[in-house]
């Protein structure tokens, strides 16, 4: 109360209601060391509805973490530990960034799942390496986002058991009471999804703590519990309305509420001493519990250093002989698409990444992505692929989890122009820092008969514009085995790797420069044939073969252009000026860049005098070489937007 | 068979599959004259599985549509009417552009919605002027996306009985069985979600007919029948199989299969006589039905032919007197928030566009979009607004059914950020040309202390990439009138207005331009005092009134500037050159754009030459005044870049 007082602004309601609850769960549950928020063996606790945040804030400087009362008064202030919002990387204990909804709700299958394979890989009659739980606090708004379906159903199908969500069953919510919008009945829904279901009483501690020794006691089923509670609880006049939700209480609803405690003191942020004391045993419990983990862990090492070796391979990134892990594809004009390139490679990593953990949003034959026929399943906890189903939303969201679990190295695909349908997961990756692996397949208007509603023609465009995300869109198999190199060395951020369904040209790398200009984001594939090139041609992925196609075309017309890939924008930005500028010297501005997509933002790269050869308008439904021909990504057109441009200039100087 | 073998591409295993239940749907119940798909009162149905569209195609073309069976013959190919998902606007008889999964499903929810509307508003004792269901086939994709979830609770809390949905509950999907990754008791969520359910024998039609009858029965819930299905059924190799699903089933299989139901003639595309007739009964009975619809409503409008007027006036455009509709908002320099002004207009549009439909997904006092306090549900069909929960990829595709409905014009809100869960829904609304209109508030970090979770800063520009959207962001309460006129006025593709949180000085019309040239896309809002400006400033949104501030400052040290609103870019782009030219001369190459979110897309308008201002990095949690500073969208630093873009400039020359 006071903190979001303090800063006039933040959700007082549900840290309130949920009080009770978090209380039993953080002091007689919770395995967790405050000293060390990194021990692999913690039990992990999302906060799903991070709205509340200050709930866990509170929680994390109760029992010792670092965060101290000052960053409480700080809630909500620029450069704080306490942003309006739970954010990963900020603050100490928290183990993702929620606040949109549904999110950490996904989070938690990704960690559960990598908790199962990792017990079972590394479990055994002696050592129970890898033993713990996963709790979450779940509001109203999480379930009824889809993406929350998505993940439960797949929960239940997978019978993660240890996932034991606190749903924070309030009946109440910003547009007031749930039976505005929201009466289905939530608890049968789950119990069909195959979750262990209670209700409970969410202010009875008593209960509480039955409840969560029940829900996990059950092995094979994730478990909700439905949290009778009211929202503001204790707040006289503002408990169980939603005026409790989003807003300040008010100094004197506060003063009413704190006297109705019999809280000992009206000063704000005043914490008894009792108080801390008994919260702060979490340190002396939490160092006990992780010492003796790391006796086990010891001894384990002892009597097995290869597991163990194995073990630590898999929690931290371990190196890869990239030299050893890439052959390379030999020329082909036939060639094959990325996609299948991309299958061969990861069949490749697979074997040098022992941790590699794929998936598919039910397109594994499509994407190219199975690299383990017997798939992750309650029978076989370590197996390396997911069969996500129809859930591109919820697919990569667990992938989220599974990557801040740590233990296992994610990557999952679908249709690039399913994007759209689990951007909210990327953007938080890339908020986080999270270096999830996506593989969208069918990138372009090159899929063909599918038609629009299958084509993407905004989405490379628009996946560029999330910050701190790679989008990488190579142009030939060699160039797609630089990406997956620097998709897999990624540690900061989401990689998204573009790929065709159509094939392309394995381009002869005697001819044209080598694929590892791939890494600094854009290269010069074949340059003029005198030093000074007319023109410049730009392109990406299944366009770059026709521009070296228009290439020859013009030399016959004795126009001598320099043909540049450019499979990673946001890499190629980071490159120092002397490398960009040699392969984009700004005195030559007759450049057209060839995209098939909307051609906004690749002004930046061609300027004023440039032109963008692309699709600004929806696709349609034919055979893909017909929609090459008839949206104009050609050669032929290549050639004639590089004449006039050349005119154009010629004429103004 | 034959088209997809023919197309050599495509989905022949759910129309194999679902040919009885769609048989006995379209002959038995189904209500419609395939010679005016337009008819207000006809049936709806939905191939929410859209990848079957030869199932549709074949039953268009049977019961007698405008779809000669040459276009059956083209399926898949350029410029044919039969794309490879079905397509709204391309093929007489579509309801719906289907396809991306889950969409289909609830776009049949706000078809459902809007029937019960001018049902009850309507009908009376005497006449039925509406009395239609909404079918549609769903499948396990569908069932499996996180939007269908969505749509099916709030169709359930609804109560919606017209809904009859047929799930082809095949065990199938791409990867292989739904044992996969889909095990939840589908029926029972269904139920849970307040449907009523039924389970039965897919290929026995005197079942189907039965179920179908008993779903119809049931008025105040929405029905799912589970028909156990074999996909590709008939195909004596591939029935019951993925190798059905998405791939053509080869010339020998084809001819295996029509031997085995003993088809006359191995021709491909051959349609025996007999099958014609049976299904061209529907020309018949469908324009009987509809002529006796015609004579209820003229008897209807004799009787009371205000009652027709304003029916009429529902379902066609009404024109609206928008000088009556909109007043000036009077000059204010503490102003409101854009939102706050979107609130008052909204009340008075209600009072002049009655079949206005309002909603929001639960953020209704944040949004300022509530404009019925007695809202649409069970008890109150007329209710003017709809709370759709939390919920914004169901909230848009619902839009868009009720939109293709026709009769009533929908709105809906959440929070910019939140557009990245409803992009799917957004981008078909663009494809299909639907008018859907969108409130973002909370459009920029402008939102403050709420943190980078909830802070928009791509999705300005990323929604701008969508081909065919209005995206409008209004600098004071004037021009959100404007911008709310042409949202209004604009029927063939979707509006999003992105409004701020914070409030904004309402600007005084009488020292700047009229805020009517908002509807020319962008305007010179203030010019230079001498007739050539040294620089123009370009602002959108809340960053205008940062731009005048900077002119101000600017003249003090003798720079004379132009500041330029433009709050839409699409429609600015629409203009004539003559107009762009006077507002951006292309001589004045020394230029600012301002606005709160990535510059990615601003060098179309301040060229090579020009400078873009803007946040290429994740917001932050904070009161908005500190990160407007931190972040330098400011007055100041628009003043030194316009210095130092004019130094440059001129040191050039």
């Amino acid at each position: 109360m006071d903190a979001v007082q303090k800063a006039n602004s933040g959700h007082p309601g549900m840290p309130m209601g949920m009080a009770d609850a978090a209380y039993v769960l953080w002091t007689e549950f919770l395995k967790h060391n405050p000293k060390n928020p990194e021990w692999i063996n913690r039990d992990r606790f999302i906060l799903s509805a991070g709205h509340g945040s200050m709930l866990l804030y509170s929680l994390l400087h109760l029992t010792g973490y670092d965060l101290p009362l000052e960053e409480l008064k700080n809630f909500r202030q620029w450069n704080s530990k306490t942003p309006g919002h739970p954010e990963y990387g900020i603050t100490p204990g928290v183990e993702t960034t929620t606040g949109p909804l549904g999110q950490g709700f996904a989070n938690g299958v990704g960690m559960a799942i990598a908790e199962t394979f990792l017990a079972k890989k590394f479990n055994n009659k002696d050592f129970t390496l890898i033993d713990h739980y996963v709790y979450a606090i779940v509001s109203d708004g999480d379930l009824m986002e889809g993406i929350s379906q998505e993940a439960a159903s797949l929960a239940g199908h997978l019978k993660l058991g240890k996932l034991v969500y606190l749903y924070d069953d309030n009946n109440i919510t910003i547009d007031g009471s749930t039976d505005l919008s929201f009466t289905e009945d939530r608890l049968k829904r789950f119990e069909a999804n195959g979750w262990h279901i209670q209700q409970i009483d969410g202010h009875d501690r008593n209960v509480i703590r039955d409840a969560i020794k029940a829900a996990k006691a059950i092995t094979d089923k994730p478990s909700l519990i439905s949290c009778k509670t009211k929202i503001g609880y204790g707040s006289p006049n503002k408990q169980g309305t939603e005026k409790s939700h989003g807003a300040p209480l008010g100094d004197e609803e506060i003063k009413l509420t704190k006297q109705s405690y019999k809280f000992p003191s009206l000063e704000p942020f005043f914490i008894p001493k009792e108080v801390t004391n008994h919260y702060r045993k979490a340190l002396e419990e939490g160092a006990k519990q992780e010492q003796e983990w790391n006796y086990l862990f010891d001894s384990y090492q002892e009597r097995d250093p290869e597991q163990i070796k194995s073990f630590n391979s898999f929690i931290n990134e371990s190196s890869i002989d990239w030299d050893e892990a890439l052959s390379e594809f030999p020329a082909d004009a036939k060639g094959m698409a990325t996609r299948k390139a991309s299958g061969e490679i990861l069949k490749k990593l697979s074997s040098v990444i022992p941790n590699l953990f794929g998936g598919s949003a039910d397109l594994s034959p499509s994407n190219n992505t199975q690299i383990d026929s017997h798939p992750y399943s309650p029978e076989n906890r370590t197996g390396r692929y997911v069969h996500y189903g129809v859930r591109e939303h919820a697919m990569i969201s667990i992938m989220n989890g599974i990557n801040l679990h740590k233990g296992l190295k994610p990557y999952g695909g679908t249709f690039l122009i399913f994007s759209d349908y689990c951007r909210p997961a990327i953007r938080l990756a890339a908020l986080s820092k999270i270096p999830t692996i996506i593989v969208f397949t069918h990138d372009s208007v090159g899929l063909g008969e599918d038609g629009p509603t299958h084509q993407p023609v905004e989405q490379l465009a628009s996946l560029r514009l999330i910050p701190n995300t790679y989008v990488l869109r190579p142009a030939d198999a060699n160039e797609t085995a630089y990406c997956w190199k620097i998709a897999m060395n990624r540690t900061d951020g989401p990689s998204i790797l573009a790929l065709t369904r159509q094939n392309l040209p394995t381009l002869d790398r005697n001819e044209v420069a080598s694929a590892d200009g791939t890494e600094l984001g854009a290269y010069i594939l074949m340059d003029s044939l005198k030093s000074i090139p007319d023109a410049i041609i730009i392109g990406t992925g299944s366009e770059v073969a026709i521009a070296l196609k228009a290439r020859e075309r013009l030399l016959e017309q004795d126009i001598d252009v320099r043909v540049v890939s450019m499979p990673c924008q946001e890499i190629f930005r980071r490159q120092s000026e002397e490398y960009k500028e040699s392969v984009l010297p700004s005195h030559i501005t007759a450049r057209v860049s060839i995209e098939a997509g909307v051609t906004n933002g690749w002004q930046e790269w061609v300027g004023n005098q440039g032109r963008s050869i692309g699709i600004d308008h929806f696709g349609s439904s034919a055979p893909y070489q017909t929609l090459f021909e008839e949206f104009g990504i050609t050669a032929d057109r290549i050639s004639e937007e590089v004449r006039e441009s050349l005119g154009t200039i010629k004429a103004k100087y």
